[in-house]
């Protein structure tokens, strides 16, 4: 197979209209408001008087105003700037309550969108001309809406065989069927290598018929190429280039889910750089399918959750806006605006911050706090007994929140994953440490067995990196009574 | 037919599994964290060091501390009390920025979740021992994951035939089919009177097989029974103790939506009172469906968005636990938690103002604003020139935000009424006034457009009460127009 993406004439046209879910076009979105309409030569007033919507004037609003205090820097309890949200501001820039504590519209106030929309362009740099981003409540209900927009009951819905578990929800409240793509290399050599599967999924898609016979050819792809979770790795340019003419060919839609992509490890110094630009930081970035789209057919879906708190039930997607525009009435029928409050705190403090850069440099700041426990980590599991002796392998992961941790089962006891993970998992508790195992973050758990003999930890939630030097020699200790009592 | 309440033993036997749709039964509810399991003997550390979850440490959030000004009264720029939100707190009363922008329970943080639990035991008054609530992300979604819990594609809801037509969405959205009742007395006399429509739907329920042959007998009431939207009306204790005798009759579910219940304009003195008590404003609420609900078939949905602000983005339903969990399910898939940034300032702001009581007390200063404008509007209202040719009618309301106000079309025109109220809005329009039209809040608008000569007029949106002193001049001037040119 030639995978040149230049040959856009042999490509079979792309409607995005074919590629959305029945649902959405079966949604009418009443609403109560009629436009009136006038004669020629009637004119309607120039200031008319609105007693439309059931919206509360600001004046019943019980909060005046509010001051932010941000920290200094991570970890920091020294105080940095203050970021005020004032009842009115006629600054653009900034959000004030009379308009984010409003109804408003459900893709999210317009300075928010401006500065996320700034953001997209300036760090991920999406190839199409016509790009556009929409809000959401959060990174997984962004993918969920993806979902919605695209899957039918019946429809097929393609996993990289370890994903983030939890989506799954999402893609079988629709209907969809999801259906694993094995990830041949990701084990082998007794390490976690690279994700490439291409060629397994070129293989799948050929011969599909024979393979799935009772399963119509996918409707779309999700994948975190960027960070994988569990599996830590980064899918490589050439890769991501082979498996988008993929779905060019085989005419599916990719799902990008991006929440650990600016958590970058790679490609840039191993020790924390505190004097890295913001120039470097996004060319050490992994790109995004969105560098690679042309024809509309990718959504990148991000999340405030991890870089600025996960309270903020707030994200955004990047597509095509025709994509967009269809994605919206899930929301519009599901969940509306986000929050006013994290609109307006959020907006605020990145205005505050000196907007997108500051921002970009507040996001180093954070990935050099993450590379720094990463390192520790790394560094402690490897000095553990249990590592010195072959039975456990931590992986230095490309970027993200988890180091994955293959545990060395012998051959013959690999098909046996589950029920010795689970019993691990005892051993865990026993030492004081509680992990992920690998084979519940299958899609499938028996069919990736073999495969899941691996630990996801996360190294974002104790509060010094000295935890997680006494976490290795916890799960050292765990694995070594593993494996006596294998 | 005996509207006994007290002859149970006569009643179908309830099960909430019954009423609850397949899309809830078929929910898997996946998740890749594993409890381990001990044997007998073997003990877990009692210290387990969590690397679960990718949960941010709070010392990546980039804020140390919030503090949030309020208003000493609706409309004041007086600053009243200050209220901080910390990094950290250990009173359990105050919700700090180390918990509430941490990844959260879908229902919400517990001390939220508490003062809401109180504050429904105090005003709303359930009767039943078994009840709860649970934090939703707003009102309309809060009655969407309703519909999401209980109809199943092809099955019947029945609404109000003029409602808040907005929800329809949510209804269709789950594959519902919408049912009008007839509001018979409502549009009687010459002006809008009660909604009783109990008697209407007996005979609509007694006869569902002959009336609707195609349709199965309906599966839920969506009703919004104080401060009606459009009709600003109340229903009757007495018509709502027998329309809850027909829901045990033919087993079917009442979502109650109140948006509007605590903006209570009747049974207390027509003057704003600023020395109304706690227990007096309470006295005067029309009474709650979970007053008489004794079998767990009614969910009440609320929101902060009139209260406190629609900014917010949270809400909050009342109904038996089961109900909850089953609905749970639905939030779960859909969209999560409510912002921690709006839990946070919400409780706190609760907290500040004296806990429950204070917080009814600041409601009792929204609902003596709204009392005022309502006032001052339907007096100028009836003085206008329209009025006093008899050509509107504006009425007077039991609660909430709107004057409904009855366009007296002669008796011959009013089966016209689609066509009549879309030109009266292009008179409104030139008048320099944007009404809603009643034919517009109606499910059905040409089956109900004998009733639908009316406006719904919202008072809360302009700045001062002057404002809807000049809009009824220009409703008095459009309507004159209208009915030159009828």
């Amino acid at each position: 197979m030639a995978f040149a993406l230049n040959k856009q004439a042999s490509l079979p046209d792309f409607a995005h209209e074919d590629l959305i879910a029945d649902r959405v076009h079966a949604r009418k979105g009443i609403h109560f408001f009629e436009k009136a309409e006038y004669p020629e030569g009637v004119k309607p007033h120039p200031n008319p008087i609105n007693l439309l919507a059931g919206c509360p004037n600001h004046g019943f609003f019980p909060i005046e105003s509010i001051d932010v205090h941000l920290k200094k820097e991570p970890f920091s309890h020294s105080l940095g700037k203050t970021v005020v949200v004032p009842d009115v501001s006629t600054n653009e820039s900034v959000l004030d309550l009379k308009t984010s504590l409003q109804y408003g519209d459900t893709n999210g106030q317009p300075s928010l969108r401006q500065k996320t929309h700034d953001f997209v362009r300036r760090v991920v740099r999406p190839k199409m001309n016509d790009w556009d981003i929409m809000m959401t409540i959060g990174g997984a209900v962004g993918v969920g809406q993806c979902f919605d927009t695209l899957v039918n009951p019946g429809e097929t819905v393609l996993f990289e065989e370890f994903t983030f578990t939890a989506i799954l929800n999402g893609c079988l409240e629709r209907g969809g069927i999801p259906v694993p793509i094995k990830l041949n290399k990701v084990m082998e050599n007794g390490t976690l290598g690279q994700m490439d599967y291409a060629d397994e999924l070129e293989s799948m898609l050929s011969n599909w018929k024979e393979k799935y016979p009772k399963l119509p050819m996918p409707k779309c792809l999700y994948t975190i190429p960027n960070g994988h979770n569990p599996l830590g790795v980064a899918l490589s340019l050439e890769q991501k280039q082979k498996i988008y003419s993929l779905a060019e060919k085989y005419n599916f839609f990719i799902i990008e889910d991006e929440p650990y992509a600016y958590l970058n490890f790679s490609s840039v110094e191993k020790e924390a750089n505190y004097n890295l630009s913001n120039d470097e930081f996004i060319q050490s970035l992994h790109p995004s399918y969105t560098t690679i789209d042309r024809s509309g057919r990718v959504c990148r879906c991000e999340t405030f959750s991890k870089i600025f708190a996960p309270g903020c039930r707030m994200g955004y997607v990047t597509a095509h806006p025709k994509f967009l525009a269809y994605m919206k009435t899930s929301s519009d029928a599901n969940t509306r605006a986000p929050s006013g409050f994290s609109e307006c705190i959020v907006n605020n403090t990145i205005d505050k911050l000196g907007g997108v850069e500051g921002y970009i440099h507040w996001i180093t700041l954070i990935r050099n706090e993450y590379l720094k426990r990463k390192n520790i980590f790394v560094k402690a599991l490897q000095n553990t007994e249990a590592s010195k002796k072959g039975l456990l392998s931590p992986i230095d992961p490309d970027c993200g929140m988890f180091i994955s941790c293959r545990i060395n089962l012998p051959e013959d006891k690999r098909s046996d994953s589950v029920a010795i993970m689970k019993k691990y998992l005892m051993y865990c508790g026993v030492a004081g440490v509680i992990p992920v195992l690998g084979t519940n973050m299958a899609v499938d758990k028996h069919y990736s067995a073999k495969r899941g003999n691996f630990l996801r930890l996360a190294i974002s939630f104790p509060d010094t990196a000295d935890v997680l030097v006494e976490s290795a020699g916890r799960l050292s200790e765990a694995t070594i009574n593993l494996f006596k009592n294998l």
